[in-house]
């Protein structure tokens, strides 16, 4: 069977997106479409340029004979923005606050839609760090921990804050509730994460940090190294939190539960991609 | 700026795909490619031969004012099979079973490759149903609630065991796990699922089949309706389960702790494609 170039493209387009940061040998597209390595490669280049000029992500092409091409998503800042601005609206709806200053947000945590745009964007911004695991706390970073993970093609650890039995042999750790001060423990099977694992944390809200810290002791007892921290909305008004390097897509403050009202701003993501990219240019000039 | 077919084929398949089950209006790539209807007809029409022929999903048009196009994940039996078969290789893997004859299971669902294309896999059984939401209980089953959630492009309800102070007024039912004879509760908050919404129901494992169950009678309590029910893996010699119109990928048997050997074997899924296609050819003919 022949496939023409469009043909071809639409393959190829579906075939790189749904495996993303891996690498697909040029000989599979070579073998499939029995056409020479050249017209794959021109169909390589056409489909790059799009990925690069509509901000969905960047195409690496290695050469050689275990060469091959690898989709990396990389949003634009635009398309960054745009993400920011539509988990901002919907932060914003009504009705969110609950009792004791608590926000309801399990309906964004269930959305899948803006789970993998927002996972595009956490990839986009930590996609150029070596990383082996995306580590979260159940129950709630979850679905965040996928999303984040399945674009960095990484599996997901997730701590636990019961010791359920189908875990295996496991190592937990105490730590402090920042909100409720009370003394909780967190477990991690031990055959989850291996040893020396460079891992990026992220999590659903960040409030005093309590069981972020405690995380950051967890990946102590594994002698992980935590690449980052990503959170989807921080409380700003918290001070001595006890770390500071983190990022967040929005942050919430003035939360007044009487009248049921909370400001909403942009978090530090946004600056976090732009910092990079200084970083990296600077870095390209220099060679 | 103007687009040749090739970068309109790539940058249509990407927005498609990475929007399932959702009808994108054909005047969105008319405007974003300043070209006629007529050509971006042209071109779903090789996009939708390409996606099925190779057993990606279904293109469906809708003509008129509003008219678009949807992309549906359907993939082929090949695929399907592809897809058990390479669960089936990671599920038999050494030192899987743990004290008391449980399998342990966190590597498979932190895998975000696997879930995506088990995604697919339920998304193509149940895709011809109506389906506000996936419901899964909490921890284990959330990733895998999120991959088919994400390919059915609906929200997902997950059902907690603990009551959160962040989830707002919930409902809740006692249950007997079915392995523990241990009455639980299990909660979902009201907010979640809107009332008489058609859900299906997803978990990683069915034993005695009790948690399943509180999860049917938790959805009366919403006046739900239990489109189906689909599990990553059913242990096989279990009678007596109080419901039996369910899913599964796969089937354990023979669990022997002593030995660390069990068995595995395919689960319906397959079939239930096939029976689903046998149904649908037979009322498309009397028409």
């Amino acid at each position: 069977m022949k496939f023409k170039r469009s043909e071809r493209l639409v393959f190829m387009t579906q075939h790189l997106t749904s495996h993303p940061n891996e690498l697909i040998p040029l000989t599979y597209f070579v073998n499939k479409f029995t056409q020479a390595k050249s017209s794959i490669s021109e169909d390589i280049r056409i489909l790059k340029d799009v990925f690069e000029n509509e901000g969905i992500g960047t195409v690496q092409t290695t050469a050689g004979a275990g060469g091959g091409v690898t989709f990396q998503p990389r949003i634009s800042d635009a398309r960054a923005r745009e993400t920011v601005g539509r988990f901002m609206e919907i932060l914003k709806m009504k009705d969110r606050l609950l009792p004791g200053g608590y926000l309801y947000m399990s309906d964004i945590m269930g959305n899948p839609h803006l789970m993998s745009d927002i996972g595009e964007l956490i990839a986009t911004m930590y996609g150029d760090e070596t990383i082996d695991a995306v580590v979260t706390v159940a129950t709630k970073g979850i679905s965040l921990a996928n999303a984040v993970a399945r674009k960095l093609n990484v599996p997901v650890a997730v701590i636990r804050k019961d010791n359920k039995v189908t875990e295996g042999s496991t190592v937990s750790v105490n730590y402090v509730s920042g909100s409720t001060r009370k003394i909780e423990t967190m477990v991690l099977s031990k055959r989850t994460l291996k040893e020396g694992s460079k891992v990026l944390v992220v999590d659903d809200f960040l409030r005093a940090g309590g069981s972020i810290s405690g995380v950051i002791n967890l990946m102590e007892e594994f002698s992980a190294e935590v690449v980052g921290v990503s959170v989807l909305v921080e409380a700003k008004q918290v001070e001595n939190r006890r770390f500071t390097d983190y990022t967040s897509l929005l942050k919430v403050s003035e939360i007044d539960e009487f009248n049921q009202s909370f400001l909403v701003e942009e978090g530090n993501c946004l600056e976090y991609i732009e910092r990079r990219k200084e970083v990296s240019n600077s870095q390209s000039k220099e060679f």
